[in-house]
């Protein structure tokens, strides 16, 4: 495991950890605490005030070194964590933690249905639902952290099984979910309780439908009329991967991955004309959230927050060219350590590909049929990640005329519970499937987004569309059709908490408002464009409130901090949400000004799912995405310069009917 | 012109008159009412009733007969109109009409700028402004309708003069706005007033910025570092044309084409297994109206109602492979009369097209490795109009799942106008490049959709999602986490006039309440998912409220009723609003029953523009789109048949397992 040896580069400060950085800050680890096991070892980023020296003038400045963020389990279910400085082999701080419980990680995840199997508990509550003992290998669990429980507090690190039956090995499970709930402790490795409903719902072996092929052949085989389509870049890709770093299309973007939040961009610029201009120095997917609406005991339980408690890198795929994505393509590999202290590599877990992206601007003169026509192009920079039945594809969108456009695809299967023939869902779920109820749901996505608008002092602006207040037929209003922008400065991070209005078209602007456009007078500006931005449903004071406070407003502004990444905390997994932590922490009272400072906005987006037949056995693709356009950014259109596919000037067209009338 | 000579075909009843139709008509109407100016020579869609007779039994009944509506204006300016029976060459109807306003032809406004020209007034206010009477022929103009002025009413055909100035041939006039505005009277060919701002704004003759390749070399030329990305389908498309009977990956439909909506989608059904399930009858843009913001006389009569003044179909473009599309591409024309009764041919009207789609469905299982991905395909119907200044990009989206997806791109040239130096735009506009003040407006599209789901028995019902109304620590809502959708019938046209409502995740289904699902128990539904939907912001009682009462709402549903096609009325130039006509007509007092019936969904979504530079002097696309999605219409997922670009399941992971520690 390449723990050692000559280096080939050094890597850049954004980069991740690298195997042998693990590999030297689990040394260190051990050789202070001995056998431990490890739950993460990742980058501590560099600071922001080192970093953003050493950018400016990387000849001159020190880089800076190379942290290592480890957080382990020690024997007995302790909690340690700290740094080390990876080149030096030091141990720079560490701490033992009471109560707290860190990522639950796949291995994690893996162990509980082994054990579930052969628990004497589980098995009678199998035989009970109409399983028998020899049939107990069919039996399965997707283990979720068990997300706060009042009965059992965090002091030991629980999971909660949601248990489902597959009749044969490739019958897809979540047609037989199983109505009762084990909690597992990861620490004794053992189930400690049943939750078992009051009213019973026996398993129902109906006849299986799934998406494998085999299914698909029985019931009347695949289409047959879808001609190839193909994708090719003969000359192969437009962009420049230089280690991480990215260039494109006038962008520029270091490409990190976190074991936590996945995809991670650093210090992205935008070239326009000879200056390279900061736009955003992190963006990030920081947290989500997926409450459950069934409020029967112990659905509650499922708020999934995928980030915090598994870790969207943990989680991701080893992606393949043709089925994740087409043409040319340049991935990127993630590296993680494992329980024991080992390297993982996810081979392909980030891919980075251009797409046509149809029209970039037309138009045509009625008047003499000159033309203009120039295709786009974009890049895409995606990851995947499993959330045990969901599938959640993250792209980062970059459009030539400087507008980014995050979008997540959501795919792969709804979590399902089961239902007795003629009950009533009462509205919190769907029967999707005959026994099978899949339960009301929303995908609450937080975004980190620290701006970095031509340096970083910046301000967010919020921005309604009205009408003007002035009545019809006033002097101000004659004819009544007067409307405009009503702009709202958020001053305080207490008044940056705010929600989304469709009815007045609300944006947000984060500009800087010591850059002037020269001829519209407005600053220099980022807008967050965001359509699906559905509140919270579970209500205030709820468990899910509690625990997601960065899910009750669309939006919030905080100064940047370096140590504040995480919005539901640093140990997200049996938090009760009655301590401040994350994002509501260091909102604090809301007084402090993040006016003309170093700024992060958090917004929080989504989608509710009320499920539907179709979604079922495996879910087609939803998208839900949002928008950040450059506005009085550029002097101009910063795209006229993108070869056209079609121009025809009216000179030109002048000259062709001449000549023609020549030729007559 | 293909005016005779025996048909090589049959016409679909659907399809578009075709030349010789057209012709065909032309002559009967200059037969009954000599020379005349032909403003329309359409197809009469054949009445439903017929036509769902012939469409269930084509082989044994009656072909419904080929009808020509017919629109002229006879010298003097007096309107007539009527239907011709094209096959039996015969008159059915006919009206002399006062005071309407016939849809303006692209000829029409090309008569404009000549005219303008060399009219006196014209030629001092251009002086005043700066322009010197040898610099006329650099002059031009955007006429639109004057939409309504109360100064004129609507006995003359009047067109207001948006005026402009080119320095050079290839220079964007769009840079060069002069302040004034003069009233064109197309019956008699001539200026007839001028409307001149209190404060003058002169011309300023800035250095041109033009997207024109000499202007973009003189400005160090464009990118080289774009590399090839080449689509193809060697074995071609993957859908079946015949005629304009489209069929594609289970979805059938025809293809029409109108001068005024452009797009027309009958009888769409999707093949459900063995069923061919009808979903929507028709589909259409209907109307648009771009209202200005900017409350200064004249500016309150810029409020473009593109397709019921100018027609989508009119105004457009003749499509080429490589630049509005890629791929395989089949293309339709479009043929149109001209204003002497000739036929007018645009080739290559609409582009019908497949895309890669990016992933359909995906998921892998944690524990096992087993993975499914499938790659989906979409169908795209487009035409692009341009509407003077803009580019509208309509696409008709396929999706193989059954969601229907339109979708507007816009781009194309701002509307401008002009502003001195130091001038305030009062925040009506924005001084997007020196001396061009381009106005606030709104884009706002109405879709008529007459569902078909199951059958023309439909009913609309609105869905919010709420939490619970229990309180928290309630026996209902324990945890406070309840939640789900509340479904609001809408019973009445009046009471189904709803606007959108962001807090809640508005959505609407249209439903056949005969039609349950068997696992859910809910209504056989399609979704109108739409979520840029601006409310109209000229004020109540304003000019563009009268006029364009179907924005007043986000949905209106009215029965269904053959000739009830235009929202905005059949003669949109010049209504005042005063007069009830189209959608706000039909409403009537809102009482009538639109439950388990024939039904129309008005649908009017869009975006707010409010300018910036980056827009300027050409607009990199925006989109604005919405979903149509099946819910609790399929049995389950339909795509499972799609043939997967990787599958692996769980029994061949392990064979494989076994496989490889026999080979250890």
């Amino acid at each position: 495991m390449a723990s050692c040896g000559p280096r080939a580069r050094v890597p850049h400060p954004f980069d991740p950890l690298e195997a042998n950085e693990i590999a030297a800050a689990v040394a260190v680890v051990r050789k202070a605490h001995g056998v431990v096991a490890f739950n993460a070892v990742s980058l501590q980023e560099p600071r922001k005030a080192d970093m953003v020296a050493w950018l400016g003038d990387r000849a001159g400045r020190t880089r800076p070194r190379r942290v290592a963020d480890v957080v382990v389990i020690a024997p007995g279910g302790r909690v340690g964590e700290g740094l080390v400085d990876v080149d030096k082999g030091s141990l720079m701080e560490w701490e033992w933690k009471e109560d707290v419980q860190p990522i639950i990680t796949v291995e994690e995840l893996q162990a509980v249905e082994h054990v579930v199997r052969t628990d004497a508990q589980v098995v009678a509550q199998c035989e009970q639902v109409g399983i028998s003992r020899d049939e107990m290998h069919k039996v399965h669990c997707d283990p979720w952290t068990i997300g706060f429980d009042g009965r059992f507090g965090s002091k030991a690190r629980l999971q909660q099984a949601l248990m489902y039956f597959r009749p044969g090995p490739d019958d897809c499970q979540y047609q037989y979910p199983l109505d009762f709930c084990p909690v597992y402790d990861a620490g004794e490795r053992r189930v400690v309780a049943i939750d078992v409903p009051r009213v019973r719902r026996p398993l129902r072996r109906e006849p299986s439908l799934n998406y494998h092929p085999a299914n698909v052949e029985a019931r009347g085989g695949y289409r047959t009329d879808l001609r190839p389509l193909e994708i090719t870049q003969p000359e192969g890709v437009s962009f420049r991967l230089d280690g991480r770093e990215l260039e494109w299309q006038n962008w520029r973007l270091h490409v990190g991955f976190a074991c936590r939040e996945g995809l991670v961009l650093h210090h992205v610029t935008y070239k326009d004309g000879d200056r390279v201009r900061p736009v955003f120095y992190r963006l990030s997917l920081a947290e989500m959230v997926v409450p459950y609406g069934n409020p029967e005991h112990p659905h509650h339980r499922k708020h999934a927050f995928d980030l915090g408690e598994y870790g969207a890198g943990y989680m991701t795929n080893s992606l393949k060219l043709g089925c994740d994505c087409k043409g040319a393509i340049r991935y990127l590999d993630a590296v993680f350590p494992t329980r024991d202290g080992g390297v993982r590599t996810v081979a392909n877990a980030v891919c980075i590909h251009e797409e046509d992206a149809g029209l970039l601007f037309k138009h045509s003169d009625f008047r003499d049929d000159s033309v203009v026509a120039t295709r786009a192009r974009r890049l895409v920079v995606q990851h995947i990640f499993t959330a045990a039945n969901y599938e959640y594809i993250v792209q980062w969108i970059f459009h030539q005329d400087g507008t980014i456009q995050p979008e997540i695809k959501l795919t792969g299967i709804l979590n399902t519970y089961s239902i007795n023939p003629g009950e009533d869902t009462h509205g919190w779920g769907t029967q999707v499937h005959p026994g099978v109820n899949a339960h009301n749901h929303q995908h609450l996505f937080c975004l980190r987004i620290n701006p970095n608008i031509d340096g970083p002092r910046n301000t967010v602006v919020m921005v309604d569309a009205v009408p003007s207040e002035a009545p019809v037929g006033s002097a101000e209003n004659p004819f009544g059709n007067a409307f405009g922008a009503r702009r709202t400065v958020l001053a305080t991070a207490g008044a940056a908490a705010t929600d989304y209005d469709g009815a007045v078209s609300r944006t947000w602007d984060m500009c800087n408002r010591g850059v002037l456009h020269p001829y519209s007078g407005m600053p220099a500006s980022y807008k967050l464009v965001s359509r699906d931005v559905p509140g919270l449903l579970p209500k205030p004071g709820s468990l899910v409130w509690k625990r997601a406070a960065f899910a009750r407003h669309a939006v919030h502004v905080t100064k940047y901090a370096d140590d504040q990444l995480w919005p539901a905390g640093r140990h997200v997994p049996q938090t009760s949400g009655d301590t401040p932590v994350g994002l509501v922490d260091w909102l604090g009272d809301g007084s402090e000004s993040v006016e003309d400072d170093d700024i992060v906005l958090w917004h929080t987006f989504g989608l509710n799912h009320f499920p539907s037949p179709e979604d079922f056995p495996i879910m087609p693709v939803e998208s839900v995405t949002l928008l950040l356009r450059p506005r009085h950014f550029f002097t101009h259109n910063p795209v006229m310069d993108c070869p056209p596919s079609m121009s025809v000037t009216p000179s030109q067209v002048a000259a062709a009917k001449a000549d023609s009338r020549q030729a007559d």
